[in-house]
């Protein structure tokens, strides 16, 4: 959270979608360009797992956001022309109420006494910063990750509320492997002997499950011929060998990833958003995911993902375009090749730049 | 170690490739068929890391062995014709010399005290039983995965003592995805809290980390497509939900193999073979694997491998099938479209046999 991050505090209660609730809700929200008159240039961005409400750079906080190279004037998001909105999901612990956060009742965070997190209260939560913006219609709604569950989640509960919709390198729901992954970095982080069932202390810290989680995470997010090119079998001298490990760059490259990740995420929060992602599910039966388009959205879509995706691979890409293409949306689908997996949208933006920009025009 | 083991011991002392030595070596082993008279119908049959010698039933131990589809009477390794021998990797634990083991010096098991172990020397400690059985020259080498990198390492060791090859998804090196892969198993076992520097008892198991690394092993070790096939989104109700866990038919398949698996192999002699497998590298130069090759082989090879394989993917079976080519040993080289990755060499027999019956012919 830095000098540009909003806070809104909803002090009323805030009913989850499997029924449990929370006592109020704060969320933290950043954004770029200026609204116009009639409040018609929104463009909410939802995000992946473990990044903020950060998205990008601004006058008053230069620190370079997570999807710096989309978003600013003149960039594929252009903030010339449009207003660009990002939340923190409810369930982070990056400004917005979560696991983490104070329970009122206790004085203690919540932890494992969070209520169970669902994809649609992430969206639900989001629209509470939207219509306290006075936002009735959004221009466009952009998910890339777990962020194209969130919009396919705003879309089933906000149905046409906005023009254009892009899902990148997304799902309609987990495949088992990416379930298998996810619950395998779950595992980790519970058995870590300093998990102790949610009371962890910052002393006791479950470092050991984290940095387990944040490799496993980094193994699925990237590919095999990235890093095939990038390290091969070169040997590494940065950090001291350990026991059966670090002597290959490839494992201190993961090791730098994951000492970054350790302090910077709460392992109960991680753990609900993650369980949130597999268990979302906007496909359950073969005609479910166009009939949610069919009722929820007319506009012009762009689906994308990258061929070397194993986490989000791109036959799911395709399944989300052609159920856009048969409720007769306007769709672009961009089958890109970067060889940087799931992340390429992050880091590949010469492919993903003119892609979106051409959809947004 | 079941009836049919039998056991070689060796009671000089051992030296290994990194130039420690072990005062004395055991080597269980388990053979299939008669050696004819000239001793040259011997097929030499290295392993994976976690299987034993045990690779087929027999009159004297009828339970299937790990290739149970592959060896004895009328099937692709024909035991009516051929002599087959299989002998449990030095390092491994069921039955041969490894970190398990006790150090007859101290009367306590070796586990981390146990020197550096390299695929080069599960090729020389193998050699050990082929002698003692008097085997001057094999008719073939077989290696499937792991045992693919030993061998290559036989050849380096023992050059031109095998008419026949075949290579079975296997490679002359790790790739980073790979050792990506063993880096975190191998983190996994050590950072469990019984794990402790390897003093860990049975009472107290590092159990956790032996599950974690056999999850990700076995993430490693089929496709995506085929648990996309097989599971889907199915929920499971054999195993009671965990925290944040087994909700999906993916979790239970994954915690089922686990359970197997902690038991049964030791989590020191996993630690050593898994780092062996990294280190080994037999095509370190581009010219490395061809001369290897050239000075040691120019018999009747054959590649194999399957094209869902993530962790010794299909360009790793080209690279074996090209070298074996360009010193002109007689190559078939064989990609399957099995949907098992990795593990189809196991599980698939209805694709492997034929080409290795054809082969071994």
């Amino acid at each position: 959270m830095g000098p540009s991050t909003n806070y809104y505090i909803h002090r009323q209660r805030f009913t989850l979608y499997r029924g449990a609730s929370l006592p109020g809700v704060q969320l933290a929200w950043e954004s770029w360009g200026e609204l116009n008159k009639d409040k018609s240039n929104a463009v909410l961005l939802f995000t992946g797992l473990s990044p903020g409400a950060h998205a990008a750079s601004s006058v008053r906080d230069p620190e370079p956001g997570w999807w710096e190279t989309m978003i600013g004037p003149g960039k594929p998001i252009d903030t010339d022309t449009h207003f660009v909105l990002c939340v923190n999901s409810l369930g982070s612990c990056k400004g917005s109420t979560g696991p983490a956060s104070i329970n009122p009742a206790t004085g203690q965070p919540w932890r494992l006494k969070f209520p169970e997190l669902t994809i649609d209260d992430i969206a639900r939560a989001t629209r509470l910063v939207v219509e306290h913006l006075g936002i009735e219609h959004l221009h466009a709604v952009v998910g890339p990750s777990m962020g194209g569950l969130t919009a396919l989640a705003w879309l089933k509960h906000f149905p046409n509320s906005t023009d254009r919709l892009a899902l990148i390198s997304s799902a309609c729901s987990g495949t088992p492997f990416a379930i298998a992954i996810r619950s395998l970095q779950r595992e980790a982080i519970v058995t870590d002997r300093n998990f102790r069932d949610g009371t962890y202390t910052e002393d006791e810290w479950p470092e050991v499950g984290m940095r387990i989680a944040r490799k496993l995470g980094m193994i699925s997010y990237r590919s095999a011929a990235e890093w095939q090119k990038r390290f091969g079998r070169k040997h590494q001298d940065y950090f001291p060998a350990t026991l059966f490990g670090m002597r290959f760059e490839v494992e201190s490259y993961l090791e730098t990833h994951a000492r970054k990740f350790v302090g910077q995420f709460d392992p109960c929060c991680y753990l609900y958003l993650s369980r949130a992602m597999d268990v979302f599910d906007a496909c359950d039966s073969d005609a479910g995911l166009r009939a949610l388009f069919k009722r929820s959205f007319s506009g012009k879509a762009l689906v994308m993902g990258v061929e070397s995706d194993i986490l989000f691979p791109l036959w799911q890409q395709q399944e989300l375009a052609a159920a856009l293409e048969a409720v007769e949306a306007e769709v672009s689908y961009a089958a890109l090749p970067s060889a940087q997996g799931h992340d390429a949208f992050l880091v590949d933006s010469e492919r993903f730049g003119p892609p979106v920009a051409e959809w947004l025009e």
